[in-house]
């Protein structure tokens, strides 16, 4: 069987530009996790003693705050800053922006609708900087029988898959006098995507490597999954199992943006260990 | 055979109007077509002596000049208003609206997007009060391989289908920073798309009235060709042939939107008199 990597997959600019600002702060203390990746925390606790902290009451000891990739909520953040901490910024550059688009459009009248999932960090934060009304729905049926305003601002997480998004623009079209649509889909993801997209039509297997809270690596793996039947999502090489890849020709391995290149070549040289023939 | 009208057809609200400012400016000239049905605009020439002058030369003789429900260009309008004539202004305000956004966009650096017909007298109208790059195109094929500015706004012609407008939109997306989309396709326009293609569903034979040269007109009879296949377009009732209704149950009607009531009769009365047993 051969293995073959997506031509691109893995970590993306604001999760690198994140490490290495966690690996230059140390003895500090993230909000949230810095990633969603549990190994790369666990090496970064390990070896530069930054620990990974989820309420506001546990950081009162703490003086050096990382700001998570996915960004805070506006007022958590106000907070941290009136405490006097020293804030360390990993906010994602792609996600500062749909934070500024959503406190600019709001400002100007527009009802604000964001296509990503309310319970994700992400879009906690994102939603924090409006100063009216957001919807934030998965699928345009979520809007239907809404009240909204004619004027609308749209906003997609950054992760998402730009085909639904589509929809919910259309969607709304056909109802608003105006959808101002931002595509604030990052090109990390749509590289990635598109990527795994390729791979998972030739594949027989695909492995999409990544944490099981990660956003984007979900999004892979479904599109893996509508291409290659055969498509698993797992963490790390502890979860791989020999029997998927028995009689297969091709095995095909994409990894979510936070997924480090350590755990991806740990996948890969547990799978050629199986020593699967085609 | 029964004969039904879809629940919406015929004259909108802008027709309508420019009618009534035609019947009311006797003695005078439009600078093209007032409304796209000859019919109509001979008996306006008959009754009312409106005449339809079709060149800025042919003009210069008359006084009173109607500008068309479509619009015209702005130096068009700037050189007869220069010119010291009285303008009696029926532009549709359902196409005064497109105009100013591309006014107001353009001024704001956004490059234009037109869904329209490039030889439309609406769409020659609203692409004149662009102040940079526009481009009018009938699907997003037409935009592939064009260099365009990340930041666009997209305007439809008032008459077309929104499911063709929502693909366009849909492309734009996945290229451009932010697409700002105006729902310029008038209310008129979709309620008797609606009705149409409700209609169509049901009916056996469809008989769609108004002018060949009629954008929303020709955009009626696709939505029923759809449902329908017996769909003919007509332009009044000299064109109805026997045979189309022999053997059918249900013969639905819809008008294009500058189509006077007085044809509709015309056309219902004529399909009467076939006598057509179901």
């Amino acid at each position: 069987m051969k293995i073959e990597l997506a031509s691109s997959y893995g970590f993306c600019f604001g999760v690198k530009r994140a490490i290495k600002i966690a690996e230059g702060s140390s003895d500090s203390a993230t909000y949230g996790e810095l990633i969603h990746n549990a190994d790369e925390i666990s090496r970064l606790k390990d070896n530069f003693n930054v620990k990974t902290l989820t309420t506001m009451s546990e950081l009162k000891d703490e003086n050096n705050i990382i700001i998570r990739t996915h960004g805070i909520t506006k007022n958590d953040l106000k907070s941290l800053q009136d405490s006097g901490k020293k804030i360390i910024d990993a906010t994602c550059p792609f996600v500062t922006k749909p934070q500024n688009i959503v406190e600019k459009m709001s400002s100007e009248g527009y009802d604000i609708v964001i296509f990503g999932d309310k319970n994700h960090p992400e879009i906690k934060g994102v939603m924090s900087y409006s100063k009216r009304a957001v919807f934030v729905v998965l699928s345009s049926d979520e809007l239907k029988g809404v009240k909204i305003s004619k004027k609308v601002a749209l906003i997609s997480q950054t992760t998402k898959k730009i085909e639904d998004y589509q929809k919910i623009a259309a969607y709304l079209m056909s109802r608003c006098n105006e959808v101002r649509v931002f595509n604030t889909i990052c090109n990390a993801t749509l590289e990635n995507q598109e990527a795994a997209r390729e791979l998972a039509n030739r594949a027989d297997v695909m492995i999409i490597i990544g944490g099981k809270n990660s956003s984007n690596t979900k999004q892979l793996y479904l599109i893996c999954k509508q291409y290659c039947f055969d498509s698993y999502h797992v963490e790390n090489e502890t979860e791989l199992k020999k029997e998927w890849f028995v009689g297969k020709k091709l095995c095909g391995i994409s990894a979510g943006a936070s997924t480090p290149d350590w755990i991806i070549q740990n996948v890969v040289d547990e799978i050629e260990k199986f020593e699967v023939k085609d």
